[in-house]
């Protein structure tokens, strides 16, 4: 086994996927962040402000997740099929766990998607409640699942 | 004490940085990703594999924290002086330390900058060893130290 | 009949589309810039000048049809198979009337592309004239027909 | 007068605003979406729903804007000092109404920003509704204002 | 035989792809850039300058190829199935050969993407080089093979 | 004298320019595209023809040199004050020269910004005319004149 994105000079590469079949691919991701007391009570303090924190997560992580393949070098452009998130409140953190699932009809996988999604989309959450609490930290940010693709389905 | 992201009716605004001073500022941000024996092994398994996964690393989390005002949706554009980056081998956990230093003269902080940068230079390690280990985790994606501006300086 | 846009909890995700055909889609879109007498006879003063405003616009319209999944934030990237315009001098208003047409084969439609490359265009003609008249009204930004997919053809 | 994007060639150029002074510069651009009855009442069925529609466009009309100078061939890059945004509800239309306010300290002004935005976010809305309504209209995206530099003032 | 980007008024489109078929291709491109002795010696002084410099180039390459779409007015947006780079040191003009092979499944050329890609790469030795050397030439940036498609294979 | 792209470890950074005068900054950079006769020809077959292969070229031009920053990783982002251009024929060549000037007052100098518009514009001119000619060669781009800062000026 080696590193896919190395080429024989051990220089990088976007690895060829040309031999692989079309399948449905599937990748979930999650990641927390965790903030302080005072932060997270003022982002719940009424429907709209935690609307409009939410709302601005959800959207950066899905427009994150379609940024992928041009942030991170060795990515491939894909057709993604769709992104749907989820945003749950972890008041006794207190803090908030954000997880992305990414689909599409393609030769390789999308896990990078799912995880560029859930990174944007919680470092959105500090840069709105940054004015409170600069000491929030994202932990926790990984694959919880893989499916599609012949190297087998993955679970966390 | 608001969310400074929020206008009067709690929808997302980009904050009027206008009345603020053009001052130095500097923020530094660092985050870790964990991974497998296996895979740390083989990224540092000789001199130029090493280069290739760290080198990769850092020149996406430079690129990344340029694309900052472009993927977290309140952040203003900014012309920034420079981008410094450490990556730090961490033999004992196995994985690796990233840490971004970012510096602007300008009227509003460089935090989402050096913590985008964090973050897009982490998922690309991900990206570089996932073909040996899709259970490598980021973490600890946090501010460290930050500079200028008239809130005061934060050290963590 | 529901929002595509939205999840069960009424939060944006993108649409899957993993289910549906990959059939030829076409969409059509038009819009009008209604400009003053005075930026109208500018543009049209002589060939040169009426070149490089029409042309302009029309490579703006374009790129900005292949932007559109960067813009709008529930959109699909797509592999646009053809974009075509054209733009139609409206010397009674006074002002100019572009159209877009775009193909693809894939699995959603292009109403979208072809409307943000109208718009991208138009807004172009705004900006080449601004110097001139300030008070020009971009209107009637429509899709005008729209062909492929099970959901049936559109035509205005 | 002439135009000033084209050179001595009449062909496209950035126009040079080098002697241009510093000043603080707004721009207030506004612009309508008409929609049809079930569509708005859609919308409107419940405030989850119509948040979403809500800040999806309102994020998406502040992301647009910090596009523009990637969108619109000539326009110069600028570093925006703030974004504010107002989505009216016109139920007698029905639709409607996004109104976005650019500021900047620089050498030229923000029109092409507040319109793209306005744009974008009028977009947006469409993407959000098109599955119950294709043949909605953008209309009337317009200049409302804009102040600063020696110019002269604007108010439609 | 006619220009293919143009349509029946002469204008810029991006030409309809919808009828070719969807075919392994292949491109190939190289360039060189020529370096003064001095700076050549400085990139060569050791093994991790030339690491970053080379790296830095070859990632920027692949980077730059997969933004072919967004930078070259009428090409398609494409999903590139690999990118692969080579960078030659020649000690003798002094100056470095970088040369690129992409490859995808679709239904045009990848042309475009390989010599976008040896520019972004060239240019960015330039740029690495530059503090040492402003009189740097990037010559002979061309096709050297071509295959797939209808119209037959290219090689130089 | 040292790269100055490279930091202690001689890894990539991009370098501090904090301590730099603001000044007014000009680049000018110029390359050459060879093409065959009959490319040439078919380029200046008609006015319209030439128009619109020569504009598109302009404007992909001026549209790269904005996204320099993007492309080439450790480039600044910069707000520019203006970019020109001048595209020359060569009928005797055949080809076409394109010369690209950019100004900015800042605090590092243009020159990647001009060569990397050259580029972009003459690899469009390839676009254009790839369907008659793959042969063409994209030559001699190269910096032309440099003033500003306080490493002083350079002539080719």
């Amino acid at each position: 086994m080696n590193l896919t994105h190395l080429d024989e000079n051990n220089r990088p590469k976007m690895v060829d996927v040309g031999d692989k079949d079309i399948t449905t691919r599937e990748a979930v991701a999650s990641g927390v962040i965790e903030v302080s007391q005072e932060a997270y009570d003022m982002a719940m303090s009424n429907d709209n402000k935690k609307g409009s924190v939410i709302q601005t997560a959800i959207i950066a992580g899905i427009m994150g997740a379609k940024q992928t393949s041009n942030l991170i070098p060795m990515c491939h452009p894909l057709m993604l099929n769709s992104i749907k998130t989820d945003l749950e409140e972890l008041p006794e953190l207190p803090g908030f766990k954000l997880t992305i699932k990414v689909r599409l009809d393609g030769k390789t996988g999308v896990e990078m998607e799912a995880l560029t999604g859930v990174s944007v989309g919680l470092l959105t959450i500090y840069d709105m409640l940054k004015a409170i609490d600069k000491s929030m930290v994202i932990r926790d940010v990984q694959l919880e699942a893989k499916s599609g693709g012949k190297n087998g389905d993955f679970r966390r």
